[in-house]
């Protein structure tokens, strides 16, 4: 049998489990599931892109995939940016984005469940209106799924504060690599009933079993936030400003580093006179209730001040706050109008963030290139952004030789190569070198044991030979 | 070679690695590490007893398990309550109690690193000279060992509303079951390269791999805490009472629940006069700084009231407050004068707890077995006691038949089977029911990809074949 022949029967196959239109035939609409949005990760043509309305089908697509031995990539909304859902040639996409439904907000004990299709915003919302919050914020939360969250732990802004998606997934339904339905984690506050696999399955990003509902904690809703905005000189400056946060045992419920690349970029697009002001931008939040967060917002003050700011001040007014934050949300954007941007996503101890900001300097003169961050800094979670010119093929070099000095200087640091993002296919190299080779080949037994077939987003995370 | 040559081989080899003293020669201590505190559950005779005190000792002693294919018991304080650490006949038992360095506390990245053998109460008061706080807090924490709370998972009075032991693990170095010392995890804030191991190994109960290090995170020391006892007529007006807590959105630091029976046998020992006070006392405690916690102590007290509390106060006294927690501590060691306790650990939805409280109360009735109950109210986790008397071999029989009917209603009830003491021998076939074939199929996989030669306290957890 010959290659298109083997396609056809595959296909066949997929489509005689599935209702009609689950299957996506149309080839342009096809192409838009091959990527995510790392740039210059590698992806190939999808033989079959499914989106799957119900865990059976999820289950039968799966199934299909493992009696063909062809891989299935699963994929939420595509906002990643390592590469984790980039098609794998003549693989099948398995898109969950269809499986949209919110099946339970319990407000007594304080979860939701949901498939994986729910777009983090809407969560949030829905949960707003019962009087929760679900704290998960990653930048791209108007467009992410759940299940994308879960697959590569997402992060975001609240992270400093309350954590990041794994803290927040009590269980989860998934289709194992032998196309076995499985339910595990717990409903209750508490629980140690064998392996933490609802853990293991959390940024696994799709390698050990695709997610096909989720049950999340939430927090009851919160107390309404002060913003404060510091205006340094520079980068080091606002790095010791974030020290000084950390020193006075403070608890931001944010706080985040824009640098005058970003900032420059939102203005030259909207126009908010922000670069004129200040190189560097620190934004600080707390949602302590009452006069601690009264306090606390002074505080956060007094420590920009004696950081050294330029112009520090408490937002008193609550759109001047959003936007700011807005101008924090919309710096990739606006970068991404000057050119392809390759987003970093190191993450180091909090007191090698000057230092680790210094490096990215040093980096971007180096090999001459352009280089803006932003940065979960409470964290010391920084995403340097790396600008070239589309189509400039020795410039794009140059971007991927500092790319991996930053990936070094990292670990270097003490640090990882990855906060938020994930491994995907961008990272494999900074994974081999901060875990080692022990470490990587537990993770390949990890991935024996629940994927045995090597069916499920094989390649991404780590190659099956290395 | 007889099975006495064989021994005396597998402690030659043990002994050639080691420093003198590291293996209890002297039977009669050797017996003291036969079991821990779970009543009725199996153990053996174990060939030796290690006491490592590196991480090169513990691997020297898992690699000359592994060439004589003697099982290892990863053993910590000992006070665990499920059969964990129980021994395995003619196999080592591997102490970590002689690790005692916390090696680092570092306050602006707020972690420490420890060796497993630190006692949980050392931690936590080397912590607090640094201004910091390690949350997890398992009654046993003047005994129970960092690495013992790791491996349990283990949780405590303060997890309702900061979380269990996994919450606060960042990184661990373990000796594998193939012998290979590795490290995994990290020391940053987050941090998603690769699988999460670290959380895999954490409620592993020593069936993965011999912890060595423990990287936990801290928090900033916390404001005193105001307590609210209510006296109630019975457990289900005080069940009442914690449904309304939840339900007015508060979030206390801990919420405890006492009954008649502990009130008693604590009165019996230590004269507080608290049982002819009241059938049930419940203990809420709010750490939330400054009018923020006056307020939130209010407001239990309000519950406390509307939910028929007999007597309710805000304590004011500090040290009659502690008392109060005092009893909670006491009620266990209480109850054991009186006979062989079996301890429960079943945890459920929190609507659902007065009707748990009721089918326990069933439960002792149906099988005229006495039933106390103390329990983490706030998280549904409740610890019914069952006391027999020594030596009634009928009255143990009833006292299994309950606890069997207790396991099941708790699953019934959308619970689990164990809240935070672990599955160790005692919750097995629980688990089993729990998890169903497919999950612990999952586990057996997961296992044999850690631990393929089956060395590592095999039968823990689940059987080999079952």
């Amino acid at each position: 049998m010959d290659d298109e022949a083997r396609l056809g029967e595959l296909i066949g196959d997929l489509e005689r489990g599935l209702p009609e239109g689950r299957l996506v035939s149309d080839p342009e609409v096809a192409r838009g599931y091959a990527h995510d949005e790392a740039e210059w990760a590698p992806y190939g043509t999808p033989a079959a892109v499914v989106r799957p309305r119900t865990a059976e089908e999820v289950r039968h697509v799966v199934r299909v995939c493992l009696r063909h031995g062809a891989p299935v990539v699963p994929r939420g909304a595509g906002t990643g940016l390592s590469g984790g859902a980039n098609a794998i040639e003549r693989g099948v996409v398995l898109s969950t984005e269809a499986m949209t439904r919110i099946k339970e907000i319990d407000a007594r004990e304080r979860l939701a469940v949901v498939e994986p299709g729910v777009v983090n915003d809407h969560l949030r919302a829905a949960c707003a209106e019962h009087g929760l919050w679900y704290p998960p914020d990653p930048a791209s939360a108007p467009w992410s799924t759940i299940g994308g969250n879960v697959a590569t732990n997402a992060g975001g802004l609240c992270c400093v504060k309350y954590g990041v998606t794994r803290d927040y997934v009590l269980g989860l339904q998934f289709v194992t690599g032998t196309g076995e339905l499985v339910r595990v984690g717990r409903r209750t506050a508490k629980g140690v009933a064998g392996y933490d696999l609802t853990g293991l399955l959390v940024g696994s990003e799709g390698t050990l079993g695709v997610i096909t509902e989720v049950t999340v904690k939430l927090r009851p809703a919160r107390a309404p936030e002060h913003t404060v905005a510091g205006y340094f000189d520079s980068t080091v400056a606002a790095g010791r400003a974030v020290a000084a946060v950390a020193e006075a045992g403070l608890e931001p419920s944010a706080l985040e580093l824009i640098d005058r690349h970003c900032l420059a970029a939102v203005d030259a697009w909207r126009n908010m006179g922000l670069s004129t002001e200040a190189n560097v931008v620190l934004l600080g939040r707390t949602d302590s209730p009452g006069p601690a967060g009264e306090r606390e917002a002074e505080a956060l003050l007094a420590c920009f001040e004696k950081a050294g700011a330029t112009f520090a001040v408490r937002s008193t007014d609550q759109q001047e706050a959003d936007a700011l934050f807005e101008a924090r949300r919309l710096a990739y954007p606006a970068l991404e109008r000057l050119g392809p941007v390759l987003t970093e996503d190191v993450c180091v101890p909090k007191a090698a963030v000057p230092e680790m900001l210094a490096r990215i300097d040093r980096a971007a003169e180096r090999h001459d290139t352009q280089i803006a961050n932003i940065a979960h800094a409470g964290d010391g979670n920084l995403h340097p952004l790396l600008i070239t010119k589309p189509g400039d093929e020795a410039a794009r070099k140059r971007a991927e030789a500092a790319f991996d000095e930053i990936i070094a200087a990292a670990i270097e640091l003490g640090g990882t190569v990855t906060g938020e993002h994930g491994v995907g296919l961008l990272k494999r190299a900074g994974l081999r070198t901060e875990a080692g080779p022990a470490v990587l080949a537990l993770h390949r037994s990890v991935k024996d044991a629940l994927d045995p077939q090597g069916i499920l987003n094989p390649g991404k995370i780590f190659a099956r030979e290395e």
